[in-house]
């Protein structure tokens, strides 16, 4: 087993009475800067710009933005404290369409304001659904984990995508905290981190974790990916989501599909590692998955610098669907499922409601 | 028929006694500067750098750098220019280790300055035949896209990587030939280009080649082009070679394997293009090829600013190898080959050598 005083766990999101700290993961790994938001709109742009990101804890910065908001609700009468509280969870949950944990904890936060009898009180519901919200948070991340790392065999060389980890989750992290755990427990031979294009989450934000970790790992351009396998250097894919359909499809970062294809033709399994809370029974398939489109600027230009031709058409879609015919397992904090995952996921969605 | 008279063809590589003039291809799209070479390390310099870049291009300037080096060499006795000009063959082949075509234009200029008597007399045939290269690569490219074009049906999306056009052969172009073609018959309706990372040869030079000829494109990063072929937005793939094995492996650019693999799962034509030169029977597959294995600087920052933590891994092949399986016909000067690509490339070289 790890030992578990060693590791200094990261906080990208940390509540305070009225004010919401967050780490503003576009600065690393140059420098660890901490925002303190007050106002539910610095916590859309926050949101937005992906200061803070990864499906779990913009569900919870979502979450305490609503509380945040009602803070400057106070004045009005129940019924049009509540209009207006509706309101912004509608602008909140609009600003990145596709990791559902936003709109679920978003709903949720909001139902549970409509318990209080005055605006006053509504507000300390709020917060506390949103620190409800986090905490349960935190102990599906180690249920994922438990149950994950039965699925690493030892001298494993786990490749996985994007950031999955503490800096996603505010916890121990899904696909990134069974490597960890795994790591622990003497398993892994060799992490691949591809950088993750446009926006670097592999090579910019995992990469930072595993440094503070101190497991080793290799980047590589997102491109190597097909070449390592080919070489063997791969033996698995452990990845997260940010929408779960009811088949199994899923949605996560741009990239993802590529991983699962090549991972099926070489004959390597490929594993989700995600939350109940990341899935989406209202959507039958991928294709019920809205799909974030972001700004042509994240493709066309780096650090402020222009690196193409001006003016050029870019199409920069944030996320991905992959079939669930390509996934071998999905780990959620209720267990391991393994296909065919319709029945299983409603079921747990069900047992779990 | 395209118009012919409305494309200013760039020049990347431009011989005049006794001087290599090139475009620096690593400031593209920013700025065109021309660099005057007069000294063969020089030339092996922009080589290594990647100022001038594409397989038949490198071997082109190979076989020109060749011809500097003998200037200096003038005032030795044949048998010594000799010698030392073969040494100086060996590191300018040694440059870039996975595109054939230097090794082939080198060896092939080399072995004219032989046929001398005296160290001048070779001078003069070393950069005749490094101009007789150039000018057949220049028919090569032609005659590559006459019998590509032929592939491309009507109402084409076509999906090329890196760059094959006349910044990297000099010429038309191998596979953004073909495209070139196609879209002056009217059959492309759209061209996708992944910007290939490390160093963005799509989004910065095929970028930058498509403006120059108002060719309508669009830039996605290289982990989105499995999502397009998921949204039916890409109908075959087209790239280039750096060097093909006698069974019709493909050794190209980190990045192009996945193209193929995903191609193949979305039952999409997967072709590739590439003059003769780039054939060499010698490597039985792709395992015989060596794989380029470039600076660690390239993945670990961006337009010179360094974008992740300080002093981790990395892997940075600069190729990767598709196998013939994947690839439903090779596109070359003599024709468009179909599987089993073995007895059909050995016929051709045997008729062309």
């Amino acid at each position: 087993m790890e030992n578990k005083t060693k590791i200094k766990r990261v906080r990208p999101i940390r509540w305070t009475d009225g004010c919401l700290r967050i780490l503003d993961q576009t600065r690393l790994p140059a420098e660890s800067v901490y925002l303190d938001l007050v106002y539910w709109s610095d916590v859309v742009e926050a949101i937005q710009a992906l200061r803070v990101r990864g499906a779990p804890a913009i569900g919870i910065a979502g979450a305490y933005a609503l509380a945040l908001a009602a803070h400057d609700l106070l004045d009005l009468k129940m019924d049009e404290f509540l209009n207006q509280l509706g309101e912004i969870a509608t602008r909140i949950i609009a600003t990145r369409p596709t990791a559902v944990n936003l709109d679920w904890a978003v709903s949720r936060t909001l139902r549970a304001a409509h318990e209080a009898e005055t605006p006053q009180e509504s507000m300390g519901l709020l917060a506390a659904e949103a620190r409800a919200i986090e905490s349960e948070n935190t102990v599906s991340d180690e249920k994922i984990v438990d149950h994950g790392v039965g699925l690493v065999p030892g001298g494993s060389a786990i490749l996985t995508y994007c950031n999955t980890g503490s800096l996603a989750t505010g916890a121990l992290g899904t696909a990134l905290g069974i490597i960890r755990r795994a790591w622990g427990q003497g398993k892994v031979e060799r992490v691949v981190v591809p950088e993750t294009r446009p926006l670097l989450q592999g090579s910019r934000l995992t990469a930072w974790e595993l440094v503070r970790e101190e497991i080793p790992f290799v980047v590589v351009v997102d491109g190597a990916v097909g070449y390592l396998m080919y070489q063997h250097l791969v033996t698995m894919v452990l990845v997260g989501a940010d929408r779960i359909a009811s088949n199994g499809d899923v949605a996560n970062k741009i990239g993802t599909y590529p991983l699962a294809v090549l991972a099926n033709s070489h004959n390597l399994p490929f594993y989700v590692a995600a939350p109940l809370s990341s899935v989406d029974l209202e959507a039958e398939t991928g294709n019920d998955i809205p799909i974030e489109e972001r700004s042509p600027e994240e493709v066309l230009s780096f650090a402020g610098q222009s690196v193409t031709p001006q003016q050029i058409g870019v199409l920069n879609p944030a996320f991905d669907i992959t079939p669930a015919r390509f996934i071998s397992a999905i780990v959620t904090d209720v267990g391991v499922l393994f296909p065919p995952y319709g029945p299983k996921l409603q079921e747990a969605k069900a047992r779990n409601a």
